[in-house]
C-alpha cells in the first residue's frame, strides 16, 4: 500500500483494499482477514467501520458511481456551454462506459444486489440518479420527447450503456471507439424520430 | 425431485439441480455436497459426470443458450414467413430478454467468464451465434446494412439486449411491454436511418 493510502481514513483504505481484492479474487473468494492483511490493519478494526463484507461492497457501489456521476454531469456541462455538440456528448458518453475494466467484480455486486435487500436497494438509488442525466441527454437530441417516449428513450439508453459497458464478455469484433461513433449515430437518430 | 427429472441422465439432472442451487444460494456459495443431495446423487457419481463446479456453469450456459436459439430461430422464420412485420419482430425479441429472471445466477456465470477462460470462451462463442441472427435481423430492417455498420448495428442491438435482459437490477419505472413497444420503434428507425 502507498503513503497516500495509509493516509486515508480506515473506511476509504477498506473500501480501495477490497475493491482490488474483489476485483482479483472474487467477492465471496475473500476472506476479511486477507482483507485485513491486504488494507494493512486488524479485522477487528474493518469491523469498527463495516459490519458485514455487503456494507463493503455498498460502499463500493456509491463510490463507483460518484465517479461515474462526476463524469457524465461534466458531459452535460460541456453539452450546456455549447462546448459539445448532441452527437458528440453520446459519442464521450458511449466512450466513458465502455472498456472500464473490473468487469468481474461489476457482476459480483450485481449479483449481490440480488441477494442482499441493501445492496440492491442502492444499485437502483444509483441508476434513478444515473437515469436524471439521461433524461437530460435523450431531451437535448428531442426536445419534443415527453411523458412515456421520454421514460422509453431513457430505458433504452440506460439499457444500451449497460449492455455495452458489459460488452468485453461477449468477445467484441469491433473496437471501443467504432462502437461509441456508430452507437451515438443510431441512438441519436432513434430519438429524434420519436 | 420429480418422476421426470428422476429418468433425464445423470449430467442433465445435475445441471438441472444445480441451476436452483446456483440461482439461490450463489455459485461460489454451494458446495458440491449440497448439490449431491438435491440432485439425489453420490458426490462421486457428479464427478464421473463433471470435473469441477466450473464444468456445470458450462453445461448451463450452453443449455441456456441453446433455448435462447431456439426461440430466436422461431422468430426468424417467423419473419421470414412473413407472418411478422420486422417492427413485431424487433419487439418480441426485446420481450423475450426481458424479465426472464435468474438475473442473480447469470451475473455469477458472467462473472465466472472473466475468472475461468474456459466459462468465458464457451460464453463469447455462444454470442458469435446470437450476433448471426442479430445481423439477420438488422438486414431486414434495412438491406443497405454492410460491412462496419452491419457490425456497429449488431452490437448495439446486442448490448441493448443485454442490458434490457438485465434492467431489473436497475429498478425500471415501466414494464416490460413498454419497453419492448418503444424500444423496438426506435431501434427500427436507428438501423432504418443508417
Amino acid at each position: 500500500m502507498g503513503a497516500v493510502q495509509q493516509k486515508l481514513p480506515s473506511a476509504d483504505r477498506i473500501r480501495i483494499a477490497a475493491r482490488e481484492l474483489f476485483a482479483t479474487n472474487g467477492f465471496h473468494q475473500t476472506s476479511m482477514a486477507e482483507l485485513a492483511a491486504a488494507a494493512d490493519m486488524s479485522v477487528g478494526l474493518i469491523y469498527r467501520s463495516f459490519k458485514s463484507k455487503a456494507d463493503i461492497i455498498e460502499a463500493i457501489v456509491r463510490a463507483d458511481f460518484d465517479e461515474k456521476l462526476l463524469e457524465i454531469g461534466a458531459l452535460r456541462q460541456q453539452l450546456a456551454d455549447g462546448e459539445l455538440t448532441v452527437l458528440e456528448t453520446f459519442r464521450q458518453l458511449f466512450l466513458q462506459v465502455m472498456d472500464e475494466g473490473d468487469e468481474a467484480l461489476s457482476f459480483d455486486i450485481l449479483a449481490e444486489g440480488f441477494r442482499n435487500e441493501r445492496v440492491g436497494q442502492t444499485i437502483g438509488e444509483m441508476c434513478e440518479r444515473f437515469r436524471g442525466y439521461l433524461r437530460e441527454f435523450a431531451r437535448a437530441a428531442n426536445a419534443r420527447l415527453d411523458g412515456e417516449d421520454l421514460e422509453g428513450a431513457t430505458e433504452l439508453l440506460l439499457g444500451c450503456l449497460f449492455g455495452l459497458g458489459h460488452r468485453s464478455i461477449s468477445r467484441p469484433n469491433l473496437d471501443s471507439a467504432h462502437i461509441a461513433e456508430q452507437s451515438a449515430r443510431m441512438i441519436v437518430a432513434a430519438f429524434r424520430d420519436m
